[in-house]
């Protein structure tokens, strides 16, 4: 198979099984807060499964912090893009078959800037740790990469999800308004927010240069 | 000792424990989700004793994905399911030896393609899972194939939990058929779905010729 | 300082605060089974620490499995020994100082045989999982070590801790004997299982002759 | 950029995200105990990101007892300390902007030898882990520093966060005051007892000499 394919099939089912794992642990009825870990459990086996092939992004604004860096090529950047959202999109029909997604959930008591801030912070570290871990040649080779950016995620609900959307990914955020759980200005919003964290992650990355 | 026998011992001794752990986590009485975890845990334990010796599967699904991909030669599966399901039969006394197995528990509500859905995808992960960080000669000598696999079931659990068995795995349907708590049909259609799920990874890999 | 000296100051500190972390969790007032995840982590966390010194057993029954295994030379046991249990009573009596240990919890309700069965299997895959990650020379240098052995006592508390005491380490009972919680009954049965599973992992270990 | 600039970034993003982690988990109306695991990720998290770069310390204590052991040269520690101090400052005023902190918790009840029994012990824990796992030429290269960095502060809350403030942390103990949500006696009694315990986690690394 040509080496670009099998990169965006990769990302596709990261992509996929990321946003049905969060739509399931969401609104199947698992009880508890410790089901919130297996968000991050997904996504860090996805990272290990696939990082090796497509550098196991599954997050368009993880994509855009990489192209910035430098370790995607910007060319490849839309069918990446295509590949999260078209699994993403999957996920969310799959959800909404298998289990009753609430009507429009979580938007209405979010304080703006408070939504900001959170959804920023996460997404900027959730891309800082995929481009300080899993793209630089200084740590190339280590085994840890997965399970610190997996568990970026998992930190990253447990401390705002209470106040934000905690998607930390356009395609997340897509996701769940394909599933009809969030207003698709909620959606918007923590989109933006998102992309705007990739790209902080990608100039800072430059900036301190950090390879050299 | 022959080499072989070696890898049937390891493969009986990860399934009893895999199937072990799961009944007394189910019957035993231990309260809250949390739980779940261990189910992972033990999971990945096994692979990182075991892997080093016979791959370390515990689980018929992943062994025939193992074999269409060509890491386990077909010769030796016939002696890994029989290890595997021993193990799950040994294990299933001793959890209704040690605990109070309810009478067919989880069975009756389940949505039909909900659950074939959701036990095919977590297998197909699974075994996903498997073969791209256990098997690869792209990241031979990782350390982190026994937490990705142990976590795909975790994530799975918490994710697919609430409407099918979540078992991912022929050995432990059988286990918990054994043990009583489920009907044969569910045992069944479960190991048959879970087999389908190995399948579609293990020619996935195939397909997308990973390692070339 | 001496090299022996060396070793049996990191298996007192490992001990010691295996033992206190245990203590504390059961006695201090901590809420829900989630915490238990700390037990496994602690264990975890001495072994990485002290591992590449002591080789990180903080548990006689491990250091028995290891002797037996040819990792421990048989003149140094004793002295492992000592320094284990030495730790645990410190561990003990920080603990008694600091919360309130009910008198004698746990022990009533146990049943014998369970009690036997839960508390041999658990130790017996502790103890073959030290002896397979991190005693072996196939996977020497692998990073996962000490995640696997410290998984296997979370694992085993979530299957086993509803009928049995879970201490799967000799020292651990002593400690809990010591702070007061259990009958002097348990703490020798305990112990004397915990001996039994080490001795049982140490000789299939070289059994199956695992590194040739 | 300047090497040393680098490094100062890299600690205060690094304690910015600990103490805001802490605080929106501790304030932000989580519930559940499994949400302590956030903690320990996002060390982790930022461990594994920055390690390379600057020790990924975070932690006035931790740098101290890197700078007795001879791994951070003393000319850069009072920078470091600036840094990880600003860094959790801006952390502080971003939680009271975001979550509601409760006027002065946590402080009246504590009896003052436990607490600093168990904010020692932890915090020599800490350092002893890092100098053991992350400074040392013995496991140079290893993958799992930061899991058990990172482990070392979730096992410490679950044992004794209920008779301390399991700040293990100067840093942290600045801005829990920053953030109004202890007295500035029980920041200053714990900030003074986690530099003690990296003092002495410092002086026994050398003392034992581990690297010969």
């Amino acid at each position: 198979m040509k080496e670009s394919l099998k990169k965006y099939i990769v990302e596709l089912i990261g992509t996929f099984f990321l946003v049905f794992t969060i739509g399931t642990i969401l609104f199947g009825g698992s009880t508890g807060n410790s089901a919130i870990i297996g968000v991050g459990f997904i996504l860090m086996v996805m990272v290990y499964a696939g990082g090796p092939i497509s550098g196991g992004h599954y997050n368009p604004a993880v994509s855009l912090a990489a192209a910035i860096r430098g370790s995607l090529p910007w060319k490849h950047y839309i069918q990446y893009f295509i590949a999260q959202i078209l699994g993403a999109g999957l996920a969310a029909y799959a959800v909404q078959y298998l289990v009753v997604v609430p009507p429009i959930v979580a938007s209405p008591d979010y304080h703006v800037p408070a939504m900001i801030i959170g959804e920023f912070l996460f997404t900027f570290a959730l891309c800082y740790t995929v481009l300080l871990t899993a793209t630089s040649k200084k740590t190339e080779g280590n085994s840890y990469y997965g399970l610190a950016i997996g568990s970026t995620v998992t930190a990253g609900i447990y401390s705002t999800g209470t106040f934000c959307l905690a998607a930390f990914n356009p395609a997340v955020a897509i996701g769940l308004l394909t599933m009809g759980a969030i207003t698709s200005k909620l959606a918007g919003v923590t989109l933006l927010i998102d992309f705007v964290g990739g790209i902080a992650a990608g100039f800072l990355y430059k900036f301190i240069n950090y390879d050299n």
